[in-house]
């Protein structure tokens, strides 16, 4: 099935390369699409290495080991398979990550274990080994290339390419931050993991790293949803290869390290928000704002229950103000409210207020704002300080026609 | 907008009047249509009453009510107003209850805590109390009539009426129970209120009636779900007006108890099974049967984490036997399990076991069950003992249209 670009597109940015980042791409047939599905990133000696992954209890082979090299804190490459999970194959599925990690250190002459292995696409196929093999023999003899030809390399059923681009002084030095990512919610037969990349040449201690990134994906990755479904696979990375040549960023009081962590949340953030603009059969980009709760982790998940409610997405995607919806979706959040202190706003107008409607409401700039392709959606639940900030998509056919009438 | 008849729908059934129970529709003209709205059901003196309602934190006041009039036990009628909810419209709501209760209560001679009052419909618009008031005396002139009309005179956007029935011998004494109810998830722009009603002629103490209830409530009504959206009135009330003379039941070891609650929960099985089966848009009756879990509650959860999962929902509408999605709700619901003891079967056949696809997995008679209208699938965690049943229905464009495509 050729899926149309989303409406919600953006252009791919322009991204500077990465000192200490080698990229290539390379087609290993793990599906029968004529393009590159094997990324080979090469990353220079003393790369640190932070991740974050999915919650799923059924977690894949890579998963696994993607957390336990994030203790040990270091990479040297980086291989991403799309057209493939290898999730839900049991110990053939981890024989072929073996093989991969073997054949990558052996050309780079490091540890096995310093290779990450991301894998993406259909599950319960253990990954072909001869075609890694083979994938990864052609990227050693491939030329370098840009970003974009990555973004879309580690694709599967992506409507279009997504990276993000940031750049932060860490004290004297200038460092650069990019990123990658792929997913678009959960496409049959495919399971449709999001992995995103962020690749600096700053100099950054593995653990600090990983409290940044950690801190960045509390806001960002944990605050988007499509469906509310969750992938076996999910990863998020972060490769920080030190050519910058700033002093190591080794804690929060080190020079340039809030600088540093902005940055890193700004480019997740931006990748976040492309996840949800290639939401499956999306026509409208919501923003929830929560504010009123309990506390913030009570917002997230008021704002949570909003953005997966089937009847409030679909009634965006109708561009009807039903605040009703979003009362029901509140209540049913099992978080502290007051139905007496809620008010709901479309387009910074609010529609409810104090538990009921507003009196002399005038429907007609909601309306307008509804017709929109960016969607405001404010609650304030009027009862505590807490605050978040939720991104995602409206309910559409197209969500339908893409997950139901497409046969695996 | 005209709805059709869910093709899932079942035909009402032959149900027996029960003593102690008479009852009246009028049409009160809540909205503009042209049918009974107004629902009254005068019970004998000595009925004693039990109820479970919504969870929803923002709960509207005639279940805040409810809660209270449970507590008491007794009732000697039931308002039900189809059209307007009455939800979310603060004190002005609570004065049209008020109003209600003591027209009521006067013209039954009975304290106005008596009149228990249901109302589903739209949202945000105080319940007109000249129109009640007119509804209920008409209702008062108005013939006896049957469980038929009571449930097309309680329905919103439902597209067939409800009612199940069953008996019980009480020690030497049969007991009738029957039972309607209303829902059929959440309809724009009402809130598709979920009101279930179960009368009995049988002689039942508060206390156990309440007991018997929320059992049967916990493997029936909360174990259903059509999109996973919960409305801020769900109710489900019993009334036993002990006409049939037979012995009290006040606990478990009285004559008939155990007979008693078995009957209440078949009904309410059948109750809930109904509303599925007018779930929006389905096409496909599904029964999650989870089996394997670390406890029943566990069991319970993965079952509606799968049932309430867009893609398993969709992927059965496009009957495609998509295990992979089976997994990954598996893996987000949160509860403990085993990627690697995880076994999927739809019509009974095996497609995954232990972790991993069916070596020689014959796809045609898996294919053949899809087809049908009623769908089994069944989850084995293979890590404890804990077991549940989910029902549900397929997510389709109907549901999108219904939601999505008409405007309030």
């Amino acid at each position: 099935m050729d899926l149309e670009c989303s409406p919600l597109a953006l252009p791919f940015p322009e991204m500077p390369e990465i000192d200490g980042v080698r990229l290539r791409v390379a087609r290993a047939g793990y599906k029968d699409w004529d393009r590159a599905d094997l990324t080979f990133a090469e990353l220079a000696p003393g790369t640190t290495l932070a991740g974050v992954f999915t919650k799923s209890a059924c977690a894949s082979s890579e998963v696994e080991l993607g957390r336990q090299q994030v203790k040990a804190g270091t990479a040297r490459a980086l291989i991403v398979n799309a057209g493939n999970s290898n999730a839900f194959t049991g110990y053939r599925g981890r024989e072929a990550v073996d093989a991969i990690q073997r054949q990558v250190a052996e050309a780079l002459d490091c540890m096995p274990g310093d290779v990450v292995v991301s894998s993406t696409g259909v599950i319960g196929v253990p990954l072909p080994k001869d075609k890694a093999h083979a994938g990864i023999e052609a990227a050693q003899r491939a030329e370098d290339c840009d970003w974009e030809k990555v973004a879309n390399a580690i694709s599967t059923t992506d409507t279009f390419p997504k990276g993000a681009h940031a750049s932060a002084m860490l004290g004297e030095t200038r460092g650069e931050l990019v990123g990658i990512i792929k997913g678009s919610g959960m496409i049959a037969p495919d399971m449709a993991t999001m992995l995103g990349y962020v690749f600096t040449d700053a100099d950054v201690a593995p653990g600090f790293l990983q409290e940044a990134l950690e801190r960045a994906n509390a806001e960002t990755f944990s605050c988007i949803t499509v469906d509310g479904d969750t992938s076996t696979s999910d990863t998020v990375l972060a490769f920080a290869t030190g050519k910058a040549g700033n002093a190591r960023i080794e804690n929060w009081n080190g020079p340039g390290a809030d600088a540093f962590a902005a940055a890193l949340a700004d480019v997740c953030r931006r990748l976040a928000q492309l996840v949800v603009r290639d939401g499956e059969g999306a026509s409208k980009f919501i923003t929830v704002r929560v504010a009123g709760a309990a506390d913030k982790e009570s917002a997230r998940r008021v704002g949570l229950a909003i953005a997966n409610s089937p009847l409030v997405k679909t009634a965006i995607a109708g561009e009807d103000a039903n605040w009703g919806r979003v009362v029901m979706a509140v209540g049913k959040a099992g978080e502290p409210a007051d139905r007496d202190r809620l008010s709901i706003a479309f387009g910074g107008i609010w529609t409810a207020r104090d538990g009921g409607p507003v009196e002399d409401y005038d429907e007609a700039p909601v309306a307008e704002h509804l017709k929109g392709r960016d969607i405001d959606l404010a609650v304030d639940l009027g009862i505590g300080e807490g605050r978040a900030t939720i991104w995602t998509c409206d309910l559409t056919h197209g969500y339908i026609s893409i997950n139901a009438d497409y046969r695996s």
